[in-house]
């Protein structure tokens, strides 16, 4: 399973990119130089290189996640297979959020595919928790997965809130996502505790 | 054969993407919403989500049925070819299928395909159960796999009839997939004693 | 590198059908059965499914004989890449052959390019016997691994020449291929003789 | 890592066919020859063939190297993920360098973006270095490597600006990169004494 996922990962991931190839070849008939083409595309380009960072981001988590995971249940491949569907959902959402014309409408479907993601992560996260039976006991699950992934659904949802309300700020809110490593220390141990008791 | 086969679904799987994709590229130029977009391609959008799920179903099978195949023979790998080629001409079948425009044939062509993969993977699980030594002995095939794939062909082309009698139900007929479960208990038994005696 | 190789093969296998799917795509706008669709891209579907015959066989070859190598040189990964150039090369290939308005060059640039594959694989196959430490002592390649991919040349070349002297004929001189097992019996052992001599 | 890194490489690499399959697509209305195609198209089967052979040498120098790693750090998956970010950017630096009506600005994308990579390339050569414990003990890094990286971001560099300064010898300045192994011979002892001084 770890070797499917990575394969539809990496795939997605080189999916972002068709955009930008597509808008060259349109342009070929006319004459393009590469100055005024990333001048037009400039948009396209921003949303292609967020999108590229947070699939890898996406990645090292569920790359590392599964690494110490040594059994799979049915639950836990439906998740996984929700969290993939996401991710090969995630081009069409990055394409939607750069065309022209757009509204409030594509900020909504963009910002929301990229919350949902992490907010995936932390119900596989959790489910692995409450089985553990499917993990490797030498390699203990990190901990701090489960707080990473919640800081983040948490900052999109309020990047998402800003974008909406400020649409001046537009794509910037997503920089509030920088603010994780800090959110992940204010929660990780009630999260932790919360877990523990349940 | 099995990384290769999992490549080639993967990759498949990403293509069902690709006319969503392009449907957003050719809408760029003159201003689109992602709340229109989404409304005028809903049909497309539907048939994304249930073609990935069939593939995930599909890719599910494959991987554990193979995951106990130790050797292989020639034959076994012309039907895992027959296999791939249902698997990579599914998204062709699946853009048929939400073309405007479309009339009965279309509806063929896809539910055929989507039916022609469980039919395929039962000839596979029949060939190896006539080789019993091309399995792992310590771990051995999942007798209710071949229930399951003869169920969903049966229900699949119960799902095409009803289409094209009651051509208002369409695609909704194919929710009869969902009684997969209930057939199989039903199939479970008379199949394995038929394939023990022969 | 076999793991590379693979992942190649397994996208190209899948490039091939991308022009059926856009040519799905374009039609979509005025209204497109699936029955009409088959009948005017009846020579795509053909070269499709042709083309995806071809690289089954050319990476059963490849996946088997590179089963065996277990170390590498730098000539034998230069040769290795020429080989994915042809496969990558390929899907462009056989979009050519099937465009409408095609002439001799068409047939020539498409036979030609599955052609030299067996060739590179011929020369691959004699790189290896002529550099006996880089194989698996306990498991030696297959002898008639060569005879295959030499047969396999001059059943295509003499397709090609069939073809173009014929234009009637077109591609089904290439079903002279499917004479390969017979020229195999033929070209054995003066080949292997050939091979042990030098 | 390595699986997925090698992933993405081999998916970037067949995007680069991508342009070539489309401008067949394309044509296909009119009726189209091969070889009027091919005569028509000959600078984007030249910067095909070019950045097919530049990816097939970054990917050796990346899969030797990373086979020697065992463990991995943040800031070499961090790196790790600019190379393979130059790699998907690839295909469409190409595109902009074949497409009609290019500037010097298309030049200075597409080199920038080749040399890119081996100069990424030996960021991580040196970022291993100073991290021993990173390495497989048995399997020393090729010590040769840094300055193969060196080297040819040296010779791209000055390819670039002889394209700049004379137009008329364009991408034949890349044929400068074929020094390499020349320039190793050169810079391989004073690198060496220079990273073990640091």
């Amino acid at each position: 399973m770890v070797f499917f996922s990575d394969a539809v990962v990496a795939i997605a991931m080189t999916l972002l990119i068709l955009p930008l190839m597509e808008s060259v070849a349109e342009g070929g008939g006319e004459g393009l130089t590469a100055a005024d083409w990333a001048a037009e595309h400039g948009d396209q380009l921003l949303g292609f290189g967020i999108s590229f960072v947070l699939v890898a981001i996406f990645w090292r988590w569920h790359h590392g996640f599964f690494d110490r995971v040594r059994r799979s249940t049915p639950t836990l491949m439906r998740w996984n297979f929700a969290w993939l569907l996401l991710i090969v959902w995630l081009p069409v959402a990055t394409a939607l959020s750069t065309v022209e014309g757009g509204d409030a409408s594509n900020v909504i479907v963009y910002v929301t595919t990229i919350a949902a993601v992490p907010l995936v992560s932390a119900v596989i996260h959790l489910h692995v928790v409450r089985h553990p039976g499917l993990v490797d006991e030498d390699r203990p699950l990190d901990p701090r997965g489960l707080a990473a992934n919640v800081s983040l659904v948490i900052l999109l949802v309020a990047a998402l809130a800003l974008a909406l309300l400020l649409p001046d700020v537009g794509y910037l809110a997503l920089l509030l996502a920088a603010a994780t490593p800090l959110m992940v220390r204010v929660l990780h141990r009630p999260l932790a505790r919360l877990v523990h008791e349940r």
